[in-house]
């Protein structure tokens, strides 16, 4: 069969020079970017606009970890960007240029090569930042992906991690377990297989795969947050993290689930679990002052963003309760890549 | 036998979560940062001073590409800064700060990540950067350590990569082909047995695991230079990254040798192969217009680096030839990832 142009362009052959990957498939990515050198130097450029402070973030994707080794090859591209936006917004802060670093078991295919830079091109055009440099390395071992992420924000409107008061309304954006739904799917395509429907599915792996960081977020945060983070690593594990020294009573049914988490739900109550441990979602959690409650779900409402006030920092303690008063005991509380 | 203390503290267990890694071996590091914020937020935070723009490097190093599994780990954590430093001083910029990722086998022992802190605090003493970031994984595979290095630069005093023109004066900072024969000392101590002392064996393979940025080249290059980069793939590579279109004949005697590489040529040939070819030097090649050539030298000596006028960029081609006038064919060229 004769192939078509864009195989003959980006066939099953391999990648045979760094020169040749970078050039081919990744300077394009750059083009906009003055400081990039047409990715053609040892180090990258940028001026950071006056009244604005940088903002860094390097979180690598590994294949078998992070992602799947035959996930597509465009979606491993947006994971490793998203996750680093997600990020900079949670800070309060917009991104504006990232470094790319790879370790490749092998010398890629162009097919594979292509796809993964429309991935890029994809994520670069949703998040408005541009590659500015990077490096590439062949290593044994599984693929790697690195991503260094500098975002801008006005001086002095970062948006810590810390510093959340007692009386803060907690406030979450979006739905909450999907991801962790979506990867048991991605590891078991016949779990929940009652009750969810095909739509369903597909939507719980898309948000596993494809992460939405709320970069939209990011002027509600500087406006009204008094600390925030992204849900990484899950629920209660970055809401600790949030709530520092504070507890805080959560009501599960205050957690804002999609129609396709309820679905799963109804048929398996281990999903609670996934719900509350279960990471990879993506989404903000902010501690607000309560004068600024109103004003930060309405700024939010407006950036075209869900958020839900899921609870008030108070007491010592992180308790998870049902409607009914009884005390729900995740199985698993976060993730942390050292405990066994 | 008892333990001492040291044991006692940082003894043959290993480490049990994220928090404690990071906490323990990696805070103390950036306490000088206040965007550091203790490395206890997802992000850091840098305010670029007026008057200069930021330079970014990432090149991560990986077991068994970049370094030796059982290297000491305060060897690899100073390589680790050194090749990115080394980057950012060629560009005319100084080191500001760094994020660092690892991706780890398994969680290290408390003995080895103590050794690894310790080479940081070292190199962060010696190249004038602190820590500000990064990011922890476990990942089945060899261990890799990313870094990010931020530098700052006058704005507008970037030395780029090209730029280089006919008549050019080439200069190279320090010894050449040390690392490469370091390396092959590191592989095989039984190499060079005769001709070459314990303190020559010592003194090349110290190059190799502990390189030297010469960040304090970066006035000199600023002011002087019409191009630079530092030769981190081989001479012969980077020498033709520099010249660009333009050509140059070398002299094989006007490259700088130390008095260890000139031992191990008087035994064997093929070294001649390692000077040309052989990367890992992270010495500086600049090239410098004619009237600013003496002017170069003496601001590089006022700084402490010796460097060399190894010829001018003139003709086609890049031809190393013997002080007889026969011409050196190297077998090999330079290092690329990806090439067979």
């Amino acid at each position: 069969m004769p192939k078509t142009p864009v195989e003959q362009k980006h066939g099953a052959s391999r990648i045979g020079s760094e020169g040749d990957l970078v050039q081919t498939y990744l300077a394009p990515l750059a083009k906009d970017m003055p400081g990039s050198f047409g990715l053609a130097d040892d180090a990258a450029l940028l001026t950071s606009e006056p009244g604005t402070d940088l903002v860094f973030s390097t979180d690598p994707i590994i294949a078998g970890v992070h992602f799947f080794a035959d996930d597509k090859p465009r979606d491993i591209a947006w994971k490793a960007l998203a996750v680093n936006v997600s990020d900079i917004a949670a800070k309060g802060a917009k991104p504006v240029a990232y470094l790319l670093t790879f370790a490749f078991p092998e010398a890629p295919e162009r097919s594979w090569m292509a796809d993964f830079a429309h991935g890029l091109a994809e994520a670069q055009a949703a998040f408005g930042c541009r590659l500015i440099g990077g490096d590439t390395d062949r290593a044994p071992g599984l693929l790697s992906v690195g991503v260094t992420m500098i975002g801008a924000v006005p001086t002095g409107a970062f948006v810590r991690r810390h510093g959340a008061e007692a009386g803060d309304h907690v406030f979450v954006s979006g739905t909450i377990g999907d991801a962790a739904l979506g990867l048991a799917l991605r590891r078991n395509p016949l779990l929940f297989e009652r009750g969810v429907t095909e739509t369903d599915r597909r939507f719980l792996i898309d948000r596993y795969l494809r992460p939405r960081p709320r970069f939209a977020l990011a002027a509600a945060l500087r406006s009204h947050a008094r600390a925030a983070l992204d849900i990484s690593d899950g629920l209660l594990k970055d809401l600790s993290r949030l709530a520092g020294g504070v507890g805080i009573r959560l009501r599960f049914d205050a957690i804002p689930l999609s129609a396709s988490a309820r679905a799963a739900l109804s048929t398996d109550a281990r999903v609670a679990d996934a719900t509350l441990g279960g990471g990879g979602d993506y989404e903000i959690l902010a501690a607000v002052p309560p004068s600024e409650a109103q004003a930060f779900s309405r700024c939010a409402k407006n950036a075209g963003i869900d958020v839900h006030d899921i609870g008030v920092l108070e007491g010592p303690g992180l308790i998870v309760f049902n409607s009914d008063g009884t005390e729900i005991k995740p199985r698993e509380f976060g993730y942390d890549h050292f405990s066994t």
